[in-house]
């Protein structure tokens, strides 16, 4: 309902139509940058491409690491604070962060129209939809575990890989080369077969109602994602704090409601930070830093980057377990993460010229 | 020792070189050849092209038909024949199929330079080489099975997908692009992938002396293929059935000397039809008239295609076996299919302009 709420918007065309008109300038800065750092054609083009590589490489180390906590937090038992909960502080923190980096900024610059925190009906009136979307698929994660295991679900995950591809072309208007679509599906095969166990052909006997919520659930994280993108590069100019401001006030929001739909009587009778440890507090920390990376990543990347750059890490997770879990490394894995990085390199050797 | 020597024959720059002078013909005609049709460019270059793709299309249907009747055969429990004498046999038809066509050509267009059997030792003197090096390579696969299991076997076989690119790169001189060779290494991951099932881990387990000798299988496998193309292509006006029948009599030859060596007493005591069935002539029938394909491939296309060709082949053998024999498709079967049909595309899509 939503999503279709969403599409129909008038101003949703707007944003593609501002996000186009922005992406001959983002775009051609993206793929052949080398080229003109190389040929000195201006410095700012070679601080985005910098800046494009920080932040690709900040959220492949942060995810890389979140999921290795999530590990660790498992092997210790330690999993019983509510997620809602931690969801909500970690948005808290996203919030305080950007109005940190905000104060510094004011402090620095100045206030300007740019990093101004506030903001008309029509600016923000798009903010919420990422969080309900979101919130939406976290409500519908519940259902899905009646039609597939967790393991078969970690598998379907991959279609995200796919759905955002897709969506990123249909709503952002942007083209990926022929060369680019063949590694995008390349990169969801590598995953899911480096993610590849004894039991996953358990995944092929889903059920019609099992796919079609696996494809919804793919749909919608695609869309927030990439709906999010089209909201931050509508205002290239806006300062990305106030933006991650607003994006996270609405996040803290939703989680709220969260909260009293799943975890109401948990909280009520056991209190807000029950079950909480030294590690819970790292997650939420870790987490909060890669939610402000992918916001950045938006900004100066993209979606496909940043799906990218989120396998990648999947793999380096694996590779990281192996010596701090004593993780055996399955034939299956090292085919997935040759796939994986040959379409890392067809993603680059493919751009559009 | 027989590849150090061949390697070091003054010959074989003589072939490289040759087969070099051709490339520039051969390789344009492959890569714009659907341009030029359409452009009414040449009807020799259609007729190429056309040549190619009937040649191709063989291959490909001969070689999953062919893993079939393996299946079919040992469903059927028949499989107490000797092998090197059904080898013997297969060299033996694919001779007499090579006169008889070489009769019907004399018979239209008379004897020529180019069709005539008699030949010089300085063109026969190479023909013996393909086949020793596969001589040499079939018993080294007796040893191989005190290291790997037969399952294991099948997956590192998928090695000669590789040592046929970089032997086809380093001996013909030939080119791929970068995008062909991402192609060529998910060929590679992708057939294993296909293969993969819940014992392939132990494979990893293989241990040096194991994976020695599975890489000098691949070598002595791609080195035999790559020269097979060599001495066809080196003298491109000569007519193939000429050239087969000489690559065969020495087959012939090397296959007697296989009988020798691995089955003399069971072909002495139990005879030299020994377990013979209706499947076991057809096997011969459906191997001799691959083996003539794989010629014509050698002949027409190249190494490359007759890789993808066998490949495409292990995949509709397991297709076409759900509807013949139950056969149920894993996951990592349709993973690998997908990363094979993109390498497929790949291998197209990169050819050097």
């Amino acid at each position: 309902m939503e999503y279709r709420k969403i599409k129909d918007e008038e101003d949703h065309d707007d944003v593609a139509t501002d996000v186009k008109s922005l992406k001959g300038k983002f775009h051609t800065g993206a793929s052949s940058n080398i080229a003109m750092a190389t040929l000195g054609v201006g410095s700012s083009e070679r601080i985005n491409w910098k800046r494009k590589g920080v932040v690709t490489c900040a959220l492949t180390i942060l995810t890389s690491s979140q999921a290795i906590l999530i590990v660790w937090s498992k092997r210790a038992g330690k999993y019983e604070y509510s997620v809602t909960t931690a969801n909500f502080l970690v948005e808290t923190l996203k919030c305080a962060l950007s109005l940190l980096a905000l104060t510094r900024i004011w402090k620095n610059e100045g206030v300007t129209d740019d990093n101004r925190l506030s903001t008309t009906y029509d600016e923000v009136k798009v903010y919420p939809i990422p969080a309900a979307l979101y919130l939406f698929k976290n409500l519908l994660q519940y259902y899905i575990f009646a039609y597939v295991d967790a393991p078969g679900y970690q598998i379907l995950k991959n279609l995200n890989i796919i759905s955002t591809g897709v969506l990123y072309r249909i709503i952002l208007k942007r083209k990926l080369s022929e060369i680019q679509w063949a590694g995008f599906i390349l990169l969801c095969c590598g995953c899911t077969t480096a993610q590849l166990n004894s039991n996953s052909d358990r995944v092929l006997q889903t059920s019609l109602p099992g796919w079609i919520m696996a494809i919804v659930m793919a749909l919608l994280s695609g869309f927030a994602g990439v709906y999010t993108e089209a909201i931050i590069k509508k205002r290239p100019s806006r300062n990305i704090n106030v933006q991650n401001f607003w994006l996270y006030v609405f996040g803290m929001a939703f989680n709220a409601i969260a909260i009293v739909i799943q975890d109401f009587d948990a909280v009520a009778n056991k209190g807000f930070f029950h079950g909480y440890s030294f590690i819970t507090v790292l997650m939420i920390l870790n987490h909060a830093l890669s939610g402000i990376a992918v916001s950045m990543v938006m900004k100066y990347a993209d979606n496909i980057v940043k799906v990218y750059s989120t396998s990648v890490a999947m793999l380096l997770t694996a590779v990281v377990s192996v010596f701090l879990f004593n993780f055996h490394l399955s034939l299956a894995f090292f085919l997935g993460s040759t796939v994986v990085s040959v379409s890392v390199y067809l993603h680059s050797a493919g751009k559009l010229r």
